[in-house]
């Protein structure tokens, strides 16, 4: 499957007129390699020329990882001072003639580390944003990745339904936050989550990236529950919203308003459209319900093997969807120091329109 | 306090030769305002000139955060359409009067995304490697840093206390670190770990950075945990080794071997010794029993907001060690396709020597 991608890739290195990528750790690497690695003090850098045989340069550490690389490749080992790091670098980038070459990089993950040991070893080649490569590199997902993605979805599912019992007044929002994690991990997540399970009581709500604090829920909180599972490195996405008792008029109205506009904007996708159709129409509900000034982010992003990823939905995004892509739905209205409610799912685009990959129920949880 | 750090920040901004500093998420940025962002697709900037009013340039999304922020500031916001960002970055630029100055970046945290921002809006400015300043900046621990990882520690040697009577021969790797995971979080970790918990059975034990598989313990295995939990942001790292059954007479030699090195390595740290003397003397105890090719990686490294930072133990370093300073000792002896054996402890730097931050039993764990 990696030798596929690595010729598509190819092509596309070839229609933008580069003459290679550089990439470190990261879902790029992964998808095109399989290996994984973390981003930390030490540089990992993967480049790939078309034609020639690709090239890692890495600690010595991880030299065992090289065993379940599916295709030949040259590797450059450096060990634990720093100060022989280079020497590696330069290796690579006499053996792939890199100086003067014109080389994508992925713009949210190359750092100032690595480019500098690059430009220290090659002068003269130029380091250039590889945004058109990237953004689409991952975009269309086949049917085996759309598979792992259902299972990252029904694990998420599974732990929130576990879950819902457990919720009652008097608890905080970070012992729920922490129950929702570990209840991922039984239902088979990878260890490591896609993003930190967001549960936002009360006023926190109306922050839309309120992060899991010691508040205990209380009777009359609107509770914004936004988590997500990994499986096989794909992530899923979802927000629902529960309300502790019953709710106001309020609540109930705004409430209905972003379940109008998930369900305008989950109803929108097809092939052919632009991305930002599917904003305009999840935006549309709840301006037509007045909140609109409250409606304060985008509607969603791509998903993927990455928790945010192309194709990005706000208004003025005119690329076009097509079959395999995959982003959240995820209105929401939020009445600052008051509450929030958001409602989130995860939509594939399919040949005659789009489907959602999850189907818990998005009515607001009334918790007695 | 973190008036206090702008102030030092100043001081080595100053005797650097910088006219001030660019962050963007990570602990450094962390340390410095008390804000947390996750690192993603929207780029987060902090801009720092000393007897400047620091400045932030961040998604309109995450307005709400700024009420932590523990200073004034100036704040420009973008919203959802990238193509709008730049003109945060430029009235940015305008304000501080960027063009021109010698800005130091963190290399291993600013991307070529941050940096390609900065250079539009500010293009005669010089973005160069600022490791002087970001290498010392959380160097040294306080007491209420040491604090926070003592209570890391403790959470990371209760959840292993509480997983060893789960461990038996037919348990995958995988569903031990899940395990240990959620343990972690039951004891009161922050909901994100430092890094993902190494769980290595039998052969893979060999492999320092082997991931969680699906293997099977088994009668006769070495298993190498290597886990740490997070409290308030700060870290613990600990390594202990197990045997499935009763160890070989290798087995013992080489878990024998690591243990005195790593009680060498441990009473090695003083303030004044050189970083390396630490490498030095874990190694000597190794080389002795003759397995010092098999010891293939640094002593440790710093620990502290990061789970890898500075001060890193190589033998070549010869940066000297100073009170509140924290790292691990982490020795290992790994036979290639047989089994490793890694014991690691984490150690502050005190006025009359060293102390080790934790203390679970250093020997084998005979799991019977």
């Amino acid at each position: 499957m990696s030798i596929l991608r690595l010729e598509n890739l190819s092509n596309s290195i070839a229609d933008n007129g580069f003459d290679g990528v550089v990439l470190n750790p990261g879902a790029s690497l992964t998808y095109l390699t399989g290996l994984s690695f973390h981003l930390m003090e030490r540089p990992v850098v993967f480049i790939y020329l078309p034609h020639k045989r690709p090239v890692l340069i890495l600690p010595e550490l991880e030299k065992a990882k090289l065993a379940e690389l599916p295709f030949e490749s040259s590797a450059f080992f450096f060990g634990d001072n720093p100060a022989d790091r280079i020497e590696a670098f330069h290796s690579a980038a006499k053996e792939l003639g890199l100086d003067g070459k014109n080389l994508a990089v992925e713009p949210t993950r190359i750092r100032f580390l690595e480019l500098e040991y690059l430009k220290a070893c090659a002068p003269s080649a130029r380091y250039l944003d590889g945004s058109e490569i990237f953004e689409t590199l991952r975009l269309k997902k086949d049917e085996s990745e759309i598979h792992l993605m259902e299972k990252a979805v029904d694990i998420a599912q599974k732990a929130f339904q576990a879950l819902l019992p457990q919720i009652r007044v008097g608890r905080t929002e970070r012992m729920l936050a922490n129950e929702l994690t570990t209840l991922m991990l039984k239902f088979g997540s990878d260890p490591e989550l896609p993003f930190q399970a967001i549960f936002s009581s009360g006023p926190n709500s109306a922050n839309p990236h309120a992060a899991p604090s010691e508040r205990e829920l209380q009777k009359g909180d609107l509770v914004v529950v936004d988590w997500g599972a990994s499986y096989q490195g794909y992530a899923s996405d979802l927000t629902r919203t529960l309300v502790m008792g019953e709710p106001n008029a309020e609540q109930k109205a705004i409430a209905a308003s972003v379940l109008r506009a998930n369900t305008a904007g989950r109803a929108s996708g097809k092939p052919g459209i632009q991305a930002g159709d599917v904003d305009r129409a999840a935006r549309a509900e709840i301006e037509k319900d007045g909140f609109g000034v409250y409606f304060t982010h985008r509607t969603g992003h791509g998903l993927g093997m990455e928790a945010h990823e192309t194709p990005y939905m706000f208004a003025e995004n005119k690329n076009l969807l097509h079959t395999g892509m995959v982003y959240t739905v995820e209105p929401g209205i939020y009445l600052p120091g008051k509450y929030g409610v958001r409602i989130e799912d995860d939509v594939v685009v399919t040949e005659g329109g789009s489907r959602s990959l999850s189907d818990l129920p998005r009515e607001m949880y009334v918790i007695a």
